[in-house]
């Protein structure tokens, strides 16, 4: 399942705030209304919003008419800051849109209309490249789980959230592929609740075992013994292998350290921000309150109480057993294997 | 305020399902109504379910025509059965039941008239005391809350959940009109968002600064250094300090033991079950799957899903750093402390 497509000139999202209720799609050709998807989470997940921004590059670029390259430089750099400005901390979002900036750079002689054509091609590689990745991290994954195993999993990291398959649960699939017998535990994920809306559709149409629980419920199982790993995404790695991810997850990361349960990361590289040296430095953003006040429309507070709603949290590296990228599992000390990583993709650039 | 009241022959209670959009009043003379409100969370908190089941069992009482003794006996066997099945983990709905049966007891002589005025008197009693008894929880648990202090609670443990004033909430409010610097960081706390829905109203009649918070987001404010303490009340304690309470406490425990905050649960010894070493032992309630698929009347999850729903956890003694009840602050070991309760309690009795 792709959860965006480039066909022909325009691009296809489904709308993730809508399901699993509805199926809805947008199709669009302006970069702009890519970049409110983004924005409104109606495309979510860090892999798939590095290959939503781009997609808006690419639209942003076709957008253009004329030949004149210094505005259409101009162009793009606007088309690049509303792309950028959409969230704050899955970092595959900037490393995407470097790589657009890159195509511009490398085929600096080229033509107006060359340049649109390759910065699809470009945008297009980049959603190929990442199934691929998706793909890897599931075979690396799954030799850490056991042939019979309660994983817990928080938020959705699946196709929605990636170009296909997913990140921690390209892992989980994988490991049902194989014949492992799990039950996966899902945490509904509030405040967008993308665990119960998503990954739990996502489970169900793979045929996967799921039981949907609260997130307050999760120390209460990992002490029955339910539980024999956490398995999560990330939206930014530092080098040091502290991990931004949905708020929650260190909650999860806590709770699994107290109860001698590993605790995995499951992410391409292009989630590995190798420029900052700790979590410290990723950007958290805040959502707006009325998530939490009116959930799904539906008032549940008093009004005009206050609200602090951040939408990530920093996991510290020591609480995380391993990273599982599409390079291989990444062990501790990170502070060593996170640039031997960095090391072995610039020797395959 | 009163979540439950008794008036005339009547019973009148707030619906809490309801709140904080709108008030509305049950008002009844029907014990089963009573039953049926306990069990529907129309009324809830540990000790106002004891209330509850006391005044339930005094219109039980009223409902009976006739002088026969007899007849009156069964009749009441089948009120309590009615009431004591509702709900099987706070332990104040049995405490309450069995006060109710003391005063037949005691009073075995007593006509059928007289014995449903006693009752009536008894239950309007237990709810005297407990409006004392969580004024004194306040008045002790202050002494536990810093000149300047962040504090994390979760669920509802104010005027609704008790007689008045309430059990956490209690020490809150005390702090407040104690004049100390206080912000509350209210848990939402899923499925039924009692924090949301009760605890924000409640605090902001009070005028108190309150902030409300995902569940998820506990351990990145600890982390950031915003939470002194933790204060939460207990459906049932075990004799050894094991402590039942809503979903997602436990979480909190681990956590405020990770970063090293107190933990502190405020809760009448009426919550206290002496008659259980631990919290194994104590009955976990299991609530219905659609409370967390389709979250106040909107499907959130796909059909047919499985969930698993505990509507308490149990956090374990050596992560409670004091109990605090209406006869003081009891700290560990709590194998030594609260049987010193009991034996105290029984002197006083």
């Amino acid at each position: 399942m792709k959860s965006i497509e480039w066909i022909g000139a325009k691009v296809k999202i489904i709308d993730q705030t809508r399901l699993p209720m509805e199926e809805i799609y947008i199709e669009t050709a302006d970069h702009r209304v890519v970049a409110e998807a983004i924005r409104k989470l109606k495309i979510r997940g860090a892999p798939a919003i590095g290959i939503a921004a781009a997609f808006g590059f690419a639209l942003g670029a076709c957008e253009f008419h004329g030949e004149d390259k210094g505005k259409f430089h101009e162009h793009l750099a606007r088309v690049k800051e509303t792309l950028a400005s959409t969230r704050p901390t899955a970092v595959n979002l900037f490393w995407a849109l470097e790589r657009m900036e890159r195509v511009l750079q490398t085929y600096s002689s080229g033509s107006v209309g060359a340049l649109k054509a390759l910065l699809v091609e470009e945008a297009v590689r980049i959603q190929k490249e990442d199934v691929e990745k998706c793909r890897r991290i599931g075979e690396f994954g799954v030799q850490l789980v056991p042939e019979k195993a309660g994983i817990l999993t928080h938020c959705n990291t699946g196709a929605l959230a990636t170009g296909d398959y997913g990140t921690a649960q390209s892992i989980i699939t994988s490991a049902h592929v194989h014949g492992k017998q799990i039950r996966v535990y899902v945490d509904e994920t509030r405040p967008l609740l993308q665990g119960a809306r998503l990954t739990m559709w996502e489970l169900s149409t793979l045929g996967i075992d799921a039981t949907l629980i609260t997130d307050n419920a999760a120390a209460f199982l990992m002490k029955k013994g339910f539980i024999h790993l956490v398995v999560v995404g990330a939206d930014r790695i530092a080098k040091n292998g502290d991990v931004a991810n949905k708020i929650g997850t260190y909650n999860l990361a806590v709770l699994a350290e107290k109860h001698r349960i590993p605790f995995y990361v499951a992410a391409p590289t292009s989630s590995i921000d190798f420029k900052i040296a700790n979590g410290e430095a990723i950007p958290i953003e805040e959502r707006d309150p009325s998530e939490i006040t009116e959930a799904f429309g539906k008032r549940i507070a008093p009004r005009g109480v206050k609200v602090y709603s951040p939408a990530f949290d920093i996991t510290p590296n020591e609480l995380v057993t391993a990273i599982v990228t599409e390079m291989g599992v990444c062990r501790p000390p990170f502070s060593e294997s996170i640039p031997a990583l960095e090391s072995a993709q610039e020797t395959i650039d």
